[in-house]
């Protein structure tokens, strides 16, 4: 286990020795780190290497000039110039909200940017504000759409954030298949097989071999097979695709670059648009109703859902957020469980920057 | 089978006959049969002696004051003063294309309406402004959120429409629970039992009776199980309900009214808001890039899509829209075909309102 705080400062030092601003450095190690805090293991600082290996593929732009390239009261574009999406996308959710305190809300697309870590960081933003946020990311093509063979679409997270009074936010986050590849990892690891629904091999026959994306193989989209709704998993990433890539002007589909730790995928030579893209939204409560009466109207969704009849075996009914908010809350006490792997990848950061990394700091 | 225009008439003539002005009725006709065009006969003619007993419940007001109760630029609040969701979303359909026009994007939030049709009649009002449409709407409770033996959710669907140029538009219309009702009652009425992930038993259980919502059951979030996602689809469903009734000042969650055809249901005594509840917005697509590279992005997109190698057995990838657009073509040509049950329910509206019903118009 180490300290939220230990690897935060060790991920800053990082991302300065590749050339980021100080200010920069400071939030992508806080949104990267927010992940593992949060229980998203797989994009924490599990990824630290793979933003290394981006810039050192001169995908990455360390100290990037961020811009709005088109606007209107309530919407932008902006083109990340090749910068981290840690920083790009708070950027980008900077502009939903200021927008949004004028004209009631703010959409911004986003291109020219890379993988931004976890959508619920950003999201969360527009809280503080007594907004709502949105956001969406595309990414490289792991999944089949219903009926395919070829990987067309990437994970394609959605991320809805809500927030309420005395009860904690609602707290949507979630890719829009039926696993996100970090939980077929965890298997692949410990060679197991997958449950149903989960993958389709080579052939696009249904499969439960975790390895059977790096074998040709592909994630299937929520429903997991067309009689549990997969072309409904499929629709949910093409509109997420279309939001980040098409109105934005980046790539799209099965032109989405890869995240740099993807080593079995390669970068599709002739592109479609600009880098890897965002969509990303704020909403003022009060733009539709007192901010007061909504919270409180919030308060009682929320109790109301916890305090449904739960199936014998379950201790209770989850509210979207919960199950992150449980683990950041133990983390944030107890530390964070690093994998031997990943430590290995810190080290050698650790010796290539000449940073400390001391596993005395090992809770 | 008969031709649209005719089940449009005799529609039109009820909706007259319950006392809605002539532009509505019309309006409320076409709302209706577009339904049945595109195949989704649950939502079409199938229906309209549910309105006729809404508006005998006195929960239905025939010639209402529709009005906006709020708004900011790019906001507003509708008060659908119990009027007819089939005429209450084009209205507030209307106000966010006049907010996208003028500002960038519109967005709606309806209170105090009813059961409104396909939300995809409603999203593709925006196509022809070349804006993007996007409409949600929540329903009475038929669903159990993941590990809930309560039924606390509507089918709640999430509908975009996204214009392309040469290519037929992008129209996702989905319902958030793996099946959408209307298939639970065509397995009913033959006697068949449902695939797995469907529904549960009075007490939770995994079930494949398709009576098991009749008998205390409940319908199951998109994925089915917690394995395969189902706390992705209960997110969703919860995102819809938050956004049409919490927004808006509706009911929400267990409260949604539910629709006068669901006779299995009680309509809760202790309500917490007005009616049921909409969501919807527009987008105007050069707040965000030249309409015409995006259309033609768009057509590159959907060909794309459309060329993915399918997988044995499966003659080609559809793109979101094309089942319903295909069962269209056929219908305007052919006629639609109206279960003897429903055409039983036609006649009896036909004696009662004095409109002759001729079964001689079928084709």
């Amino acid at each position: 286990m180490f300290s939220h705080k230990y690897l935060q400062s060790f991920t800053e030092q990082v991302f300065l020795k590749l050339g980021c601003p100080i200010k920069d450095a400071k939030l992508a190690a806080q949104v990267l780190i927010s992940a593992d805090l949060r229980g998203i293991d797989s994009h924490g600082i599990a990824r630290l290497n793979g933003y290394v290996r981006l810039t050192d593929l001169k995908r990455l732009n360390p100290n990037p000039e961020i811009k709005i390239i088109h606007e209107t009261p309530s919407t932008a574009v902006v083109d990340g110039d090749k910068g981290l999406g840690l920083v790009v996308t708070p950027y980008a959710m900077e502009i939903a909200i200021q927008k949004a305190d004028k004209v009631g809300t703010g959409w911004v697309a986003v291109k020219n940017s890379n993988h931004f870590g976890i959508a619920a960081y950003h999201a969360m933003l527009a809280l503080e504000k007594d907004m709502i946020g949105i956001v969406m990311t595309h990414a490289g093509p792991l999944v089949a759409p219903t009926f395919s063979q070829d990987k067309m679409l990437g994970t394609n997270p959605i991320c809805v954030a809500v927030p309420s009074g005395v009860e904690p936010p609602f707290i949507m986050d979630l890719a829009t298949t039926t696993a996100a590849y970090g939980k077929l990892e965890i298997l692949q690891r410990k060679n197991l097989s997958t449950p149903d629904g989960w993958v389709q091999d080579k052939d696009g026959k249904a499969s439960n071999d975790a390895n059977a994306v790096k074998n040709g193989g592909a994630l299937l989209p929520l429903g997991g097979d067309r009689e549990r709704g997969s072309h409904k998993g499929y629709a949910l990433g093409a509109w997420v695709d279309i939001f980040c890539g098409v109105l934005s002007g980046a790539n799209y589909g099965p032109w989405v670059p890869p995240f740099a730790t993807a080593g079995f995928m390669n970068s599709s030579e002739k592109l479609v648009g600009e880098g890897t893209g965002h969509f990303v939204g704020a909403m003022r409560i009060d733009a539709f109703r007192k901010a007061e009466d909504f919270k409180n109207n919030m308060d009682n969704w929320i109790k109301t859902f916890r305090a449904a009849k739960p199936v014998n075996g379950h201790e209770k009914v989850l509210i979207p957020g919960d199950p992150e908010r449980e683990i950041e809350k133990e983390r944030l006490q107890s530390g964070i469980p690093v994998l031997p792997s990943v430590i290995e990848s810190l080290k050698i950061l650790s010796d290539r920057f000449e940073i400390e990394f001391d596993e005395k700091n090992k809770k």
